[in-house]
C-alpha cells in the first residue's frame, strides 16, 4: 500500500496508519486556523520544538515587517528554527503594529509515513494578505505547495519541518514596504 | 488519540471512528454541492430535523432577498430552526427570482467524534457569489469558518448546527439591495 | 454504511475500505500537482492506458492551442483517449510553445468504493490559468466539480475516467486565441 513505507509493513495496521494519518492533516488544519485567527499560543503548540520552517525567503513570500523583532531578522534571510521564534515572526507579521487580515489555505494533502513516529506530508495552498495604510489596501495573493516533515512527540504528532514551494505570487507594490 | 473525547476510549474501534470521520465529511462535501447545484431536494437531506443554522447574522454575510417567504424572515435576524425552513431561505437566496451563481468551498477539517453519535467539525471556508442586474454584476466575495455539530441519526450523519465565523467579507454595494 | 455500494458489504473490512479512498485522495492530488508542477512523466502515471477524460468540451474549458498536435486535435471535439494522449494533450496546453502558469485546486472528495477495485468520486475545484502576451496577461479562472472513475491495476488505484463540470468560468477575451 502506498501510505507507507515499503519496508515499515507490518508494524502498523493500516487502522493505526491511517489514524496518524487523520491526525496529521488535523494538526495542519489547526495550525493554519490559529494563524488566520491569531490564536499564537495555540499556534506554537503544534510545531516541535526544534521545527525548522523555511517559507521565508521563497521569492514573494510574505516577509516580516522592516522593524520587527530578532526572531524576524532570523527569518529574513533563511530559515527560522525553533518553535518559539517561529511564532514569534509569524506573529509579527500578521499581528505586529500593523494588523494583517490573513487567509491560507491547503488543499488536497500527500501524507506518507515513514516510520510509527515520522511522516511527510505536501499540500496544495493558497494564501491571502490584506492591510490598509491610510485609504488604500496593500495585499498579497500566492499559491504554492507547503513539503513538511511530522514527527509524533509524547503521543502527538507535530510538524517539524515546513518549506513553501511557490508556483505564483502577486502582490501590491507597496506590500513589501509596511 | 486526538480523534475522539477521552471518555469515550475503547468504544469504538481505530477503523469505526475514522469511517465516522469520512461519512462526515461526505455529508458537508454533498451540502455545499447541493447548494452550489441547486440540488435543493437533496440539499435538506443532510441535515437533521432540529438543524440551526447561525449563518446568517454574521455582518457581511449573504442576507436573503428582500421579498422572499417567511423561513426567511425567521433568518434575517438570527438563527434559522429545522431542515425545511432552511432550506427554504438558502433557496430563496441563492436560487429565487434572483438567480445566483455560488460557489462555496470547505478545506481542512478538524472532525472531532464527541460520542458514538455525535460529532463536532471545523472547516475552513470560502465563498463566492454572483448576479447580474442589468448590465452590472453584483457580488460577493467572503472567507471564514464553518463550526458545525453532526448526529447520527437512523444510522447515517447528518448535520444538526452550523455557525458561520467570517475572516473577511468583501461585497459589491448593490449585493444587499437586490 | 454509505462508503461502498450494498451489494459490496463484508467483503473488504472498513480499514481496507477507507485505505483505498486514502489512496486514490493522494493520486487525485498528485495528478493536481504534477499538472502544475509540469512533471509530465509522472502526470501519466496516474491514469489507466484507456482512461478517458472529457474534461475540455465544457464551455469555457480552457482548449488547446490551435497549432498544437494530433493528441489535440483529437480533444478538440470531444473527449480523450489513453494516457499518452491526455498527457500530450494537457502538454501542449499548459506547457507548449506559450508557458501557461497554472493552479488546480480541488476540495471536499465524496469518494464511493463500487467494488474492490472500482470507485467512483466527485471534487469541488476551482483553476486559474495565466500567460503574458507581449505586455499583456491573458487568464481563465473558472469553478466546477470532477466526475472521476477509479480502478485498481496491479495493486495501484489509477483515474480511468474524468468529466469536468462547469459552474462558472471567466476568462479574457483573448486568452482562447493564443
Amino acid at each position: 500500500m502506498a501510505m507507507y513505507a515499503q519496508e515499515h509493513n507490518g508494524r502498523m495496521s493500516a487502522a493505526e496508519q491511517l489514524l496518524a494519518v487523520e491526525e496529521i492533516k488535523k494538526v495542519f488544519a489547526g495550525r493554519l486556523r490559529c494563524m488566520d485567527t491569531k490564536d499564537w499560543e495555540r499556534y506554537a503548540s503544534f510545531h516541535t520544538d526544534d521545527v525548522v520552517s523555511d517559507s521565508w525567503n521563497s521569492p514573494g513570500a510574505a516577509r516580516p515587517a522592516e522593524d520587527s523583532e530578532s526572531a524576524v531578522s532570523t527569518a529574513r534571510g533563511g530559515p527560522v528554527v525553533g518553535g518559539a521564534a517561529l511564532t514569534a515572526a509569524i506573529r509579527a507579521t500578521l499581528d505586529g503594529d500593523v494588523p494583517v487580515t490573513s487567509v491560507h489555505h491547503g488543499h488536497t494533502p500527500e501524507i506518507t509515513l515513514t516510520s510509527e513516529t515520522t511522516a511527510v506530508g505536501v499540500w496544495a495552498m493558497e494564501d491571502r494578505l490584506w492591510f490598509t495604510r491610510g485609504s488604500e489596501t496593500e495585499w498579497l495573493h500566492g499559491y504554492g505547495f507547503y513539503h513538511e516533515e511530522y514527527r509524533k512527540v509524547a503521543g502527538r504528532w507535530l510538524i517539524s519541518y515546513r518549506r513553501l514551494e511557490r508556483l505564483s505570487v502577486d502582490a501590491t507594490p507597496g506590500f513589501y514596504t509596511r
